[in-house]
């Protein structure tokens, strides 16, 4: 069975608790732009990723908190930092890398680190509908120059909507943008 | 059909004619590392590729000089250098962006700016022996947690060594690492 799926390009980013976000901002978190995903949003603050290597500055915070603090980056980022953090599902941080987060206001080391699994975001009940649960397998079908097939799980939460998540290397490597159509083999 | 076959990635890189090569040098070319593909070598020289809105220094010069110039970027470079090279194998450079190399010796414009099709090596022997000739389709067949199928071309040559050439991109999203080993479908 085969889906038309929009590609949304994640750049690296954090999603934090709101323990960690009262540590790292005095003013409560504000929205810059709404995402497609329901409810959530590119907030307007950001926060340097610092390991003994290297620092990436400017990484947006994602809102709003959740009840885990994550940080996804891509495995480019990952050489320039100098650490190898895991692929990973969201939560699923037992092996999660710790990094340190800066900003003006502290600098805290939060055990999170990983570089998202590839995954496309369904509703519950489209996943009824095409009878899969969470975490089925999925293949992302690129056509193109830069053309293949990347391998990835379906999310899926109440208010999911329909969208292929891949990081900034997997665009660069298939030659895709935001909002591009691709199909999607479930 | 099915090769195991190891993994070269190819970071940003130039091959130079002659003409051009003395354009941009006054000394003569020197081997810093032989290529697997035989007797193909990274000099000691390096070029900066400029746009007018980025540059990339210590970019390498690879040996021998060629009949043609060609410059070899990845799809994350040419974002940042602002351009958008075709998707080409080597030689075909009809379409090819024109960059500005510069070395402390000159500034020379050169048409010859593509990101290179993924391929494998072979040499010609071994393409007669597998009955497949010159730019035959090719999977590369990605396992792991950054796993999928990357499409791509076979390039035979006489003395061509048996080695999957991939970018930096490529690389970064599938979890590749140099003298990985794996699986080609022919």
């Amino acid at each position: 069975m085969e889906l038309s799926v929009s590609v949304g390009v994640s750049n690296h980013h954090v999603h934090l608790t709101e323990e960690i976000y009262n540590k790292l901002f005095d003013e409560p978190m504000t929205k810059k732009k709404d995402l497609k995903q329901t409810g959530q949003f590119a907030s307007n603050q950001v926060v340097t990723i610092k390991t003994e290597k290297f620092e990436i500055p400017n990484v947006r915070v994602l809102g709003p908190c959740r009840n885990y603090s994550q940080i996804e980056i891509s495995k480019t980022d990952a050489r320039k930092l100098g650490i190898d953090p895991p692929v990973r599902n969201s939560k699923e941080l037992d092996d999660a890398l710790t990094v340190t987060l800066v900003t003006p206001k502290a600098s805290i080391d939060v055990k999170g680190c990983i570089i998202a699994k590839r995954h496309i975001h369904m509703s519950a009940n489209q996943a009824a509908e095409l009878g899969i649960e969470n975490l089925h397998p999925i293949k992302l079908i690129i056509n193109g120059d830069k053309g293949g097939i990347l391998y990835g799980v379906v999310k899926v939460s109440e208010r999911g909507v329909l969208e292929a998540h891949i990081d900034t290397d997997e665009a660069a490597a298939m030659g895709l943008n935001n909002d591009d159509i691709i199909e999607v083999e479930i």
